[in-house]
């Protein structure tokens, strides 16, 4: 049993027209373009290069990491992940798929005693001063994730927890408040771990931010509020095994890929959205939309050429999303594809009462369930953006447990990689985003940064 | 004193290029274009369209609604909006902007008594399921939220929120747990709203769910948690007075659709980026998101020609998707116009501690506050996208309450009707989302729906 399939039947020609490939070239060119993008992927992973492939397979990680939350889990009311883009929406996106939104309101029995969930991620002044009054800090831990440990955001939040820490206990109790997960050997959180004895968990070198759900960034997380991780990562090496095919039909990740970057650069279709239908993978979506976004986004190709390339990921939510970018969806521009992702069957169908009979607006819904109406809607969106000409896929997994979900990440990061191949860009680095950082050390006076000239006027715009 | 102020020196020209607008052109034939788009929105309100931009005006509806909010808010714990769309995303931003998001964890006291408010929005059953199991329905009060009454999420969460209360109470109680917010006559909640004498708030007709959040459907539930309602229409009033100005520097509004809609037709940023920098403003992102989409994107223009136009509006939050989204921003292609949302001042600031003064990747940071870094670093991202040649502007205000949130409310709609008439299009229907709901009827089974060939082969596809 495949643990996501891919419906592409709407991405056909067949089906939708001209908007859509034409199912022949996915046997002939589209395939030999995949096979030789198939190619390169496993040589630079032999290369050591995209560690992400090999972290299904960490079980040392992984007691490692069970250990921790085994031991940590007891002790404290609350955890508090401090970390921000890839330190924190994974971590988000497997808390909300499994444990849903109303986790922290539970009492600690309804919680089987794990602990709630925050994260402080933005350098947002009410949402810090408010959670810190909100927890009693005694009973609660900080995982502070910084791979590089200098992302100003993170760096100035743990300062921000460790004084409020000060203010509650002793100096000395402070480190068994505190984990780090960082550099296995560089950075200040490493040289303070090592200092001053924080525990203090490792990132793997070979792996990026947007690539680390399922080393320690993702798994302490998802482990402190009881996810199992041998399932998670079950799913997600029984995806990687999938994807060992240069076979484009029977290679998940390789359809995606080939399908999204086909219709965007044959036919247009910059924008790719993600609509899964179900609130408790909301989250995920951000997720993808940093992942696809960032690792194709690039001003050049992998040979130094400027290119400034990359479709734009759109993360919306199916059925509500209905209600609010459809209409854009079904009739303006040419410009979308559209990916939705849909749970084959829930906890609770939650049938809908026969209670109005007399009442057109009503009676028809009594009898249905809440699933099959979620269901129902999926399958006429897909259908009304056919009959306009506008293409979709479906990805489908079983049911919302932590195995499909491990499948959905390495699906999903696996799809990036080819896509980053197909684009010709390299899907692992983020040149962009050092100007930025380099103008905020400037502005806040770190030493080594000059202060930067913001007016406008004497420095011209290059090309980016 | 501008309630909001647009700060757009670097959309021009002079500062990040050829990707930029002539100054000159704002002065000159952009103005006049403006001047005819606003005398057009003038006439279609003197005609009675367009009924939002008498909303801040509507004395008695306004306390009608604390009224209701009063006399309920000392009885119920919690109060849930069961509504989805422009039925939910108003009173969610609100909620966000003005309580934060640790609202519903905290206790009786720490709220003074105001209930929690939750959102029913999707048919999900998980979470239909398990908000009814965690909610004390018999201190609970449904506002249920649909114009029309037919809205297919809402009905059959209605249906199971009904019965789920008839399970823990008499008949003849429910009435007192239901509040509907519908049409003044027609449909199905009215219609049950009079034969069994349940209370029930009036949309006016004039107003669509889109543009509804100072109508009762976005003031109840932001009166239930506490918002002062007289500065909330108060700050919506001083934005609807400053664009009666039909000259462009002047008229906020028209500033914004100008700028964003010359640089999507004549320049191709077909992709609007709407960011602001602090958590509480992330749902109104998504709000922003429906009424931009769903307003502009459209099949046809005011005379009934196929355009298929309409720009991508995209919701990112600052600092957060610095980390996420800023590396395509950067370098992909230059296909994307971006709006910052700045907030002047913070209850707290929050400073951060010198407490690491010998490591460098620390030390830079303590002395300043989180708010600073956080509007730091919004001014180096809109300096580097401008050293990238890509435009940005700033929308600012003073503070974060009830008044700036009425002025952004009303800012935003007013841009959207001009944008409209920049466009060609009309931003008040939506009939590219019929043929989804009509196919969802019929696969449901709704009398006078047939049920669809979703083969795929029956019919063909057309151009929408």
């Amino acid at each position: 049993m495949t643990p996501v399939t891919v419906d592409h039947a709407n991405f056909l020609t067949s089906r939708v027209g001209d908007g859509g490939v034409d199912p022949a070239r996915l046997s002939g060119e589209l395939s030999d373009r995949f096979g030789e993008v198939h190619r390169d992927v496993e040589q630079r992973r032999e290369e050591g290069e995209m560690g992400f492939f090999r972290l299904p397979y960490e079980v040392d990680t992984r007691r490692q990491v069970q250990e921790v939350a085994d031991s940590f889990g007891q002790w404290f009311e609350a955890v508090v992940v401090v970390g921000i883009g890839g330190s924190s929406l994974g971590a988000r996106a497997v808390a909300e798929a499994l444990r849903g939104s109303l986790w922290n309101e539970r009492s600690s029995e309804a919680r089987e005693h794990f602990p709630r969930l925050y994260f402080l991620e933005n350098a947002d002044p009410d949402t810090t001063s408010e959670l810190l009054a909100h927890l009693d800090l005694r009973r609660t831990l900080f995982n502070v994730i910084s791979k590089s440990g200098s992302t100003a955001e993170t760096m100035a939040q743990f300062l921000v927890v460790e004084e409020a820490l000060r203010g509650v206990m002793e100096e000395d109790q402070l480190r068994g408040h505190l984990l780090f997960t960082t550099d296995p050997d560089a950075g200040v959180l490493r040289a303070l771990a090592n200092d001053r004895g924080i525990p203090a968990l490792a990132v793997p070198p070979q792996v990026g931010g947007r690539f680390s759900v399922l080393s320690p960034v993702g798994l302490l997380p998802a482990a402190v509020v009881g996810t199992d991780l041998e399932e998670l990562l079950g799913g997600a090496a029984e995806m990687e095994e999938l994807c060992r095919s240069e076979k484009l039909p029977e290679n998940p990740a390789g359809l995606l890929a080939t399908l999204l970057h086909t219709a965007h650069t044959e036919d247009g279709r910059s924008i790719h959205v993600f609509m899964p239908y179900g609130d408790r993978l909301r989250a995920l979506g951000l997720w993808f939309q940093q992942l696809w976004g960032e690792s194709l986004g690039k001003a050049r190709d992998r040979e130094g050429r400027m290119v400034n390339t990359g479709p734009t990921p759109l993360a919306a939510l199916g059925a509500v999303d209905q209600h609010s970018l459809l209409q854009l969806l079904m009739e303006g521009p040419q410009d979308k594809a559209v990916t939705f992702l849909r749970v084959g069957r829930r906890e609770a169908p939650v049938p809908i009462p026969r209670s109005h009979p007399g009442q057109p607006a009503l009676a028809y819904l009594g009898g249905h369930t809440l699933e099959a109406l979620l269901d129902t809607e999926l399958r006429a969106t897909g259908e009304a953006l056919r009959r306009a000409g506008r293409p979709s896929l479906v990805l489908e997994i079983e049911s919302l447990d932590a195995r499909a979900l491990g499948a959905l990440f390495m699906l999903l990061q696996i799809a990036t990689v080819y896509a980053g191949g197909l684009y010709g860009v390299d899907p692992l680095d983020q040149p962009g985003v050092e100007l930025g950082k380099e103008l905020t050390y400037g502005l806040l006076g770190r030493e080594g940064y000059p202060e930067p000239d913001l007016s406008g006027e004497a420095e011209g715009t290059v090309d980016g």
